[in-house]
């Protein structure tokens, strides 16, 4: 039951914590919630540290359920263990082994406190996606494509404006809101002049990061003039340099996925969106780096060559070897459907 | 209650009446069921008849559930309205109007007969598609695919089996048990060898139906030795002549979809499957005589050149103007997905 609450807060700031893992932990005393906290801004206090300073007193002798095996090392912020310690709580209730840290649930043990691992499917493979993020030094990347159901995201016209139509709009706006950055091509920004914007009441807006090998940008586009938000461009291009200091550029000696997203992880970006044309959509698809792929398909079929197929790749592979996913939700979002899928890790 | 009955005996018989619409019959008298009725095939006797025979006297002032409103004219058997006359039946209570028949109701209700139509909306769907199909005189047609997400049935090398799993086989056969004919192009028949059968117990194997413009025909392929089955070739080619008597030449000035769809009516099928390459597949999608459309997609991404899209057409089409379906039912077949779409009319 309160593994379930730790859990919520789990959900409420995923898109929050940069390359941190969102963690909940909740504090109970007498069959009551004396304490809540949630890791919240990587740099800011863990979640445990949170829940301690709202229980403040009532800790001693309480019980702490937390999502995540509390830490022991001194990252940005001082180990969990130690505020436990000091808070004097009694029992400590987490569900996932942070395969990453060593000697925690003993060095608790050893001042007395109850340790109690409770599993939790869905727990676990939420943060398997962290340690593998963090093991492979990329962001969870996610890609979204809004397709017809022949595989097409314009007809031969390039025409492509509502495929799908205003509830998904709406639904890619909470997409993005779970996520630190959006990657883009150039040829995007250039053609449909995007936002990449989250217009919901009190939305996050993630980071634009836009991609240009070649490094030619018009800065007069709409993207640029909104100096309240921070720009990254990725170019191979040594000599670019951004007209204005809210826009970023980061230079690659090859911009493939790889470098991209170890560049993108290494700058604290812990969650990103790839959100573009059928060019960058199909590179970032077929790397192996891509854990989440949310199709919305229209029920239409375009036809014509195939010209803008959002998948297309140079090098043609056999069947078996095609790229696999697994379905884990289909919903209906009015005529449209939304299909979320997960790579198995 | 009973019309719920006699829906059932509607699903039962799908596919097998050929242009001729299911119907289902519940005769019921003091509260149980005293006779059972359904159309079963073309020049049998029609449900109301069936269902009277089974009750035989005990019809007399007896309630019928009807699925369709009874007719009155002399088809291939006599009018249904006076084997109700005849039965002494005291009331007809009927679901759907047939919109091809007139004066029925006033016949039956000039012979005292009480007749009242309960509105059944999934049996105004379902029967709205034979009006629609007697109107334009062709079979109510089935499109059916297996794609990747991407909208590829092969890869670039042109290999295909098995891009879905064993459990979609199983529901494909299901959905050609339901089907009087499979019309398949010649060139699929030659690359893959197919059986086009239905491999359940005591399964329907729809009659299959081979277009092929040029006629020029490989008579010693796998599929023309069977000569328990009836097998029709559409051609333009006007000396074509079958070596077997199991199989039939159906010669067309033109093969376009129109062309094909009402010889096959006007031969007796009533409900066709489209199973085929993308280039057969995109003509029938491309045309507006489709109802269904079953789209079986693997959880893959195939790439390559998109040279196998299940839906590549010579015309394009302003987006607002593309084929347009709705997705009535989303079903998960192990790890592949079930989309069911239907075309409004």
């Amino acid at each position: 039951m309160y593994m379930d609450a730790a859990r919520e807060l789990v959900k409420m700031t995923v898109g929050q914590t940069g390359v941190n893992p969102p963690v909940g932990a909740i504090i109970v005393k007498g069959g009551e919630i004396v304490g809540i906290g949630a890791h919240l801004k990587d740099g800011d206090a863990h979640a445990e540290v949170q829940a301690i300073r709202m229980a403040k007193e009532k800790s001693k002798n309480a019980t702490i359920y937390v999502t995540l095996e509390p830490c022991s090392h001194y990252g940005k912020t001082p180990p969990c263990v130690d505020a436990i310690i000091e808070a004097r709580i009694k029992r400590v209730i987490f569900s996932v082994k942070d395969r990453s840290l060593k000697g925690c649930t003993d060095l608790m043990k050893d001042h007395g406190i109850e340790v109690i691992q409770e599993s939790n499917e869905a727990l676990e493979q939420f943060y398997a996606e962290f340690f593998h993020g963090k093991q492979l030094q990329v962001p969870i990347t996610t890609v979204k494509v809004s397709s017809s159901l022949d595989g097409k995201v314009a007809n031969d016209f390039s025409e492509s404006k509502w495929i799908t139509n205003k509830q998904v709009k709406e639904d890619v706006f909470k997409l993005r809101h779970r996520h630190d950055a959006i990657i883009t091509g150039y040829q995007t920004i250039k053609k449909d002049n995007p936002k990449l914007t989250t217009r919901l009441r009190d939305g996050k807006s993630p980071t634009p990061i836009i991609l240009s090998r070649s490094g030619i940008i018009d800065f007069s586009l709409d993207i640029f003039k909104d100096d309240s938000r921070n720009i990254i461009i990725i170019t191979e291009n040594k000599r670019l340099r951004a007209p204005y200091t809210h826009v970023t550029v980061f230079y690659l000696d090859k911009c493939n996925v790889e470098n991209i997203l170890k560049k993108l992880y290494a700058s604290g970006f812990g969650r990103v969106l790839v959100e573009s044309g059928p060019n960058v959509t199909s590179q970032f698809l077929n790397s192996d780096l891509v854990l989440h792929f949310t199709l919305y398909y229209a029920p239409k079929l375009i036809g014509g060559s195939g010209r803008y197929q959002f998948f297309q790749t140079e090098d043609i592979v056999p069947l078996h070897e095609s790229k696999l996913f697994t379905c884990v939700k289909t919903e209906h979002i009015e005529d449209n459907l939304k299909l979320t899928f997960k790579k198995e890790i």
